[in-house]
């Protein structure tokens, strides 16, 4: 019983939520005012926190309208954004009303799944040939394998990447509606367990990091992992003097100069001004995973002049996200989905399209901005902490 | 007036918050309870944010007691982490727990400076080669610049990539206890109009992302940027066995095969597990910048036998925190940071140490888990939702 | 005529070669002996060279003999080399001595592709979308296209990778015998052509680098290029310590700092010793395209300890060779390929079987001896230049 | 006596060098005709290679001539380039012509080091971290241990890479006219052994990958190696037209969808056409190491419009030449020196220019091509096999 008090107690009710944050309390000699107000049962959050005390508040703004032109995102929406890095909404939005001036941006969504890469070990080169024989040649027993663990998930494709004694296996899986972490997790090792009980190979890890999840690597950027989705807008000329002050001319060389040549020189996987920034808050307003960011970020902006206006694209490789699951159901981060109408069923691939809007409207003003002059103003008029 | 008004009123204090958000709740017919809901004026988050409606709820648990032997934090801490993804504090927690029951962690801060990367538009080889020169024979001239933008920070070093008619510059900065992003900003925009009346280099942009700020960068992972930590713990045989419930061998094949095979297989720069989760968790519980998580996921984690126990450490080459600015002063943030003793001056160095510390825990936690073979079961009891 | 005398001579007769070197020597003021002696026909080379005026001599040894077990390459070779790095082929043998006492090298190809992969330029990604479906809805017009073209060579893969007003498709195809670069560039210009005239995309470059060729990337290391290969050995603990002076430990703790850790810090695509260096002397000795020994460096080399003996792989996923075409038939080269049996049809997965094998005992040798401590010793007995 | 017969014949005299070929010939039932012709004592290649049988003949043929305006290299040049490529003299040829008629090419050397990096296994963090108070603290005792074992060459930095319980070193060093591998080898060596016997660090490899050497890394292209050199040209509008057949736009769009947009897809460190055809023609024509050709296919080519004209430049971060020692001395890569004058004493950095300008010539020629729409015939016509 006792053991069940203070810092060890497990409860998810409000009682059990206040009596480990006293003991906090105690042990730090911190008085936890703001923390512990919030809004909502704490056991809602039951399947998303263990030792919850409380909450932190991450100011919610919102961007636009931008006027959005996607397969499933169609018409203005206003994007929930939560951030503490001041200037961000504002610029967000002022790309939003060049977009939206411009007639909206474009936005399509080219591939779709979710990967998770076992490793297991093997005997050598003739037992992996011989692995990947037996997987080659028994997809049914795969999909079962699939079917017993999971209604929505399904397994699209399945590549091999001998190495010696390790087989890594990238497999890559329709989830539907959600990220589907888990769910290609689960299934993953269902998988795993066929195929080590069939071919010998053993399961050294259900993730042998060539997924890649939340770490950068060059094989989301170019195989994907999530949505691909690719986000455009062409700027007319003279919207981009009017409201970015600034010339068609000076937008591209910036951004060839910067996100095409100083990326190159910095062996980034990240082609982009900050395309974090906008994935960030869109991701926590949203109830996404924040620690797919760094996925989020393998972003490639690319401007050029066309006809005399200015186009202005992002492909994204790697947007993780869903419209069930995860932080989703929570309470703040349900209202912000409505905002955009994207809670719950058939609503990740709208999500999607949305986040690259945002990205691209948080391009074309940082990027105008900077061919402009003036983001160091920008920074220290609105951003900069008063010290 | 009327345009001060809805979605066009620009101000802070509460009655504008409750203004705005009403007018998106009418707009796109969502009712905002939660979002509304937050325990402090507005107005003290109007350098963090622009049209603000009212607030995500992150759920904040702790994790530990961890023991930690750093230069800047020594003995027991509770770690806060504000994360929606199940598992997560339960798992950083048992790691917590094995390191503590190991004698707690050692970490060290090797260096610290942030950057900023102008680039520059010049004639050509030989005038990049003029303004280099100039720069180099005029260290003074930029000292004045930077003294004149702020009275914390200090120029450290400049590197010089030119090619064909751009030249990059890297200045890094001593920032104190700010992340420093902003303060660099402004300092680089002075030193960059230096440069540029003395030397006809005309500036395309003060970031020319070889910073690299929020994009995955070979070069953060190699010259560092913000600070650069290695923790590390020795963990004897017998609490392998007892606590992770595997071998010493089984948890070192695991991490080489996964962390640094596959993240090698996958073109990767994050050799880690999941270092993205705990980086995420900390920075978003106390106000730090969550698209540098993006940065914050390039470690690397080694594991060895040595004398028969576990050796594992994490090497974070750039960890970009601050213990004042930004987010810190938010008050959940600020309580959550005085829960270990790192709000304000002086703070940032042990910040980043326990930062360091937390991944090596949900590291060895993972990795311990993965070679136990109960991975996935982790995840489907504690952390998988109900569907 | 007097156009087509000295430099500006087009012709590939022995007379023309002659004239031409003079005409370079009266220029240069400089005696051509050593480039003016070779023992061939100089027509043999006219689809090799342009401008010929001779021949550089490399000289050429034999490392080995070193035992195969490969799906093609089978029983002892003496493999070509042509280097002008002292200890390289001693180096070479003394690790082949090391795989041949210990029952031999495994090796096995895992796949074989050569890719090209155009970029069109397209209006959007409204149009991409169109131009993917076309394609995928197309493939037997893409099937004639090639057959017009090659007899040959085959199309296997088409790849898409749309990003804004760009659209890169990644070809993958079976080019039998020869590495077929050529081949599959020409091919890909009748597929381009199809695929511009119905679609109205238009071709901005056969190559769009996403092939790679000749540069290092990691598309190659993930997905492939020519032939992905794998060889092993385990090799006893006795000739671990009696032949390589050092133990299994030693070397295991080597490579793993090295190859892997050390190469992850360097933002390294090659996870192994000195790979090249081997690539580059059979590619050199045997005819093949020496700017390949870019992707050919793209190798990782794993060692483990397995039941007390020392296991080594190494996987090379981009092995570029063919058995005719290129260089190959050059006098020389052809005695060299003979040497291993590698000339002629069929003949393409042996050599890249080989290669692997080479690379495998120069790894072998090389970790072995910095494990040994002898590295430097090595390069100064044999290979240091008397100065 | 027998033993040092046929295969194990260790000698470089001719008749050495006889007698083992003919013992290849017997064993492999090989007749070597073109092996066994070369002009010169083998024992001039002793310090080149071992088990020497003879030579590999590769044609050389002459690109140009180029006017260069470099620091080191000025006035016209004849290239000296080794290949069996077809085509590839002609197209770097074609490219030296617009070179030429635009009034050359500009090349500087910005900077000049070669590395070796070390990897020593420490106790610890604290332990790394006194290894580097002592390095940091002694540049006497490394400077004497330089000193003992080169007169050429001097330590010019010292960079650290702790991680757990390795830490790596990266010394860089000036070698003179040397390429200055085996002399930065052999200093490492000492300075290892100084900072072992005075610290307890343990050396595990004197090169723990971080140099880089032989593979490609981001470090390389950072950081460089060897010489940074950038050359660029200026191509008047008409001269675009007239001999390049296209214009200034289509050059500059094929460039910026390949070279920039196509690499950075790719994960590439080579933002180039072919950068690795010129170096690998040039280093084997002029004696320097082939497998280094994975180093210099690290190169970024930019195309830019200019006043109308185009702008192309190459920075190339890490040519490593050397005009003594290697292969420079072997009678046929003689004489290709002597060609451009980059023989002996203080001709590294002339030869490093000739490198980057030929390299330069290359790129605008194939890109050219392309933007041309003519790559695939220029192969067919001059290059392509007759099968």
């Amino acid at each position: 019983m006792d053991e069940r008090k203070g810092l060890k107690n497990r409860g998810m009710e409000r009682e059990d939520v206040d009596d480990r944050r006293k003991a906090v309390s105690e042990l730090t000699e911190v008085e936890f005012d703001a923390i512990a107000s919030y809004p909502f049962d704490p056991s809602a959050a039951k399947s998303n926190i263990e030792n919850m005390i409380g909450v932190i508040q991450i100011p919610l703004g919102f961007a636009g309208p931008v006027l959005v032109n996607g397969d499933y995102a169609q018409g203005p929406f206003l994007i929930p954004m939560a951030t503490t890095e001041g200037a961000l909404v504002a610029s967000v939005s002022r790309g939003m009303s060049v977009i939206s001036a411009s007639g909206g941006a474009n936005v399509k969504v080219f591939s779709d799944a979710m990967t998770r890469a076992p490793v297991f070990r093997v005997r050598g080169v003739e037992h992996a040939a011989e692995v990947m024989d037996w997987v080659n040649s028994h997809p049914g027993e795969l999909e079962m394998a699939v079917a017993s663990t999971t209604s929505h998930g399904q397994l699209l494709q399945v590549e091999f990447y001998p190495n010696g004694r390790s087989l890594h296996l990238r497999l890559s899986f329709g989830t539907g509606d959600a990220m589907g972490m888990n769910m290609c997790t689960i299934a993953s090792e269902a998988i795993c367990k066929v195929i080590s009980d069939n071919t010998g190979a053993e399961l050294v890890s259900v993730s042998g990091n060539m997924c890649t999840d939340k770490k950068p690597a060059a094989i989301n950027s170019i195989n994907g992992r999530g949505k691909t989705v690719v986000a455009e807008v062409t700027i007319p000329k003279d919207i981009v003097e009017a409201k970015l002050h600034t010339t068609v001319d000076a937008f591209v060389e910036t951004n060839t100069r910067k996100n095409l040549v100083g990326s190159a020189m910095a062996g980034s996987l990240g082609f982009n001004a900050h395309a974090a920034n906008m994935v960030a808050a869109v991701y926590i307003a949203t109830g996404q995973d924040p620690a797919q960011v760094v996925e989020g970020s393998n972003a490639m902006t690319v401007a050029e002049e066309v006809d005399g206006d200015l186009y202005v694209s992002v492909r994204m490789p790697s947007v993780e996200v869903g419209s069930v699951g995860g932080g989703t159901k929570l309470p703040a981060q349900s209202e912000a989905l409505d905002m955009i109408g994207c809670r719950g069923s058939g609503m990740a691939p709208k999500l999607a399209e949305l986040v690259a809007v945002t990205v691209l409207a948080g391009e074309v003003s940082t990027v105008g901005a900077q061919a402009a002059g003036h983001l160091g103003k920008a920074h220290s008029e609105l951003g900069r902490p008063s010290r």
